[in-house]
């Protein structure tokens, strides 16, 4: 009894450890699953920006003190922040023209973080403007949400 | 003795699934030991490129295809590429001028990847180049290293 125990736990304890345990390098069979949650949260952004609707964008980003946007020379901390500075630099629909995202890499760094690459454009009536962004995803009670955000501008 | 090994194993159990299979969103008392190690491979880099020494600074990359450098509306692919790159576009020391790095925030999200922000310039006869940075590092065997930098230029 005590014999069929201890071997019954011992597999469980290598199994344990073998699979829970070890390094979160490679998260394997579980990627596909992840870039399609991940794709699916810029997906309803991109919506939300092309209705107008800031709030809903902000949606994707990780409602923490801790979110972060970087552009330009601009470091933004928080989330309530970085929903300001949006409202602050897009006052209207003619501001926040019609938002493409484009080439999108995901790649998960670990099961629960993401790091997406991409373009970005804006095709309004008096410019163009674009670039690239990276986002750095965090699963948290079960949502992919913006840790993370670093956004480069093409020089015009 | 059955007892005994059960009760001895249960905690065990206990103990390793508490601690090494909890998901690893904080790092806890290692912070302090990834923070230094990952500031000195940015003071190395510093040092590097102030001699003039872009393989040196190409030392802070971890050296792999999947090495990412993404700026204004360019993604660089792998290693050899972001070296490359570099070299194409500082031929000199005086397009090399001299670097500083500033501000920079150094953060844990797994026991193996850090982000890091900061600011970067450049002090050059005839220009301040400056702007922002986000590293992702990993360590590998050890040593961390950038897997991904997206730099942003502030605008002139």
């Amino acid at each position: 009894m005590g014999t069929r125990i201890t071997v019954t736990l011992t597999i469980y304890l290598t199994l344990v450890l073998a699979s829970g345990c070890a390094p979160p390098r490679e998260t394997g069979n579980g990627d596909g699953e992840i870039v399609t949650a991940v794709r699916s949260v810029l997906e309803t952004q991109q919506a939300a920006w092309n209705r107008g609707d800031i709030d809903g964008f902000m949606d994707g980003y990780d409602r923490a003190g801790t979110t972060v946007f970087v552009s330009g020379d601009e470091l933004t901390r928080g989330w309530q922040t970085v929903l300001d500075r949006y409202k602050q630099r897009y006052k209207n629909r003619e501001d926040m023209g019609t938002l493409a995202f484009s080439e999108l890499t995901i790649q998960a760094v670990d099961p629960d973080l993401a790091i997406a690459d991409g373009r970005w454009q804006l095709i309004r009536v008096g410019d163009r403007p674009h670039g690239r962004f990276t986002l750095l995803f965090q699963r948290t009670n079960g949502n992919w949400r913006i840790i993370h955000d670093t956004t480069t501008s093409a020089t015009p």
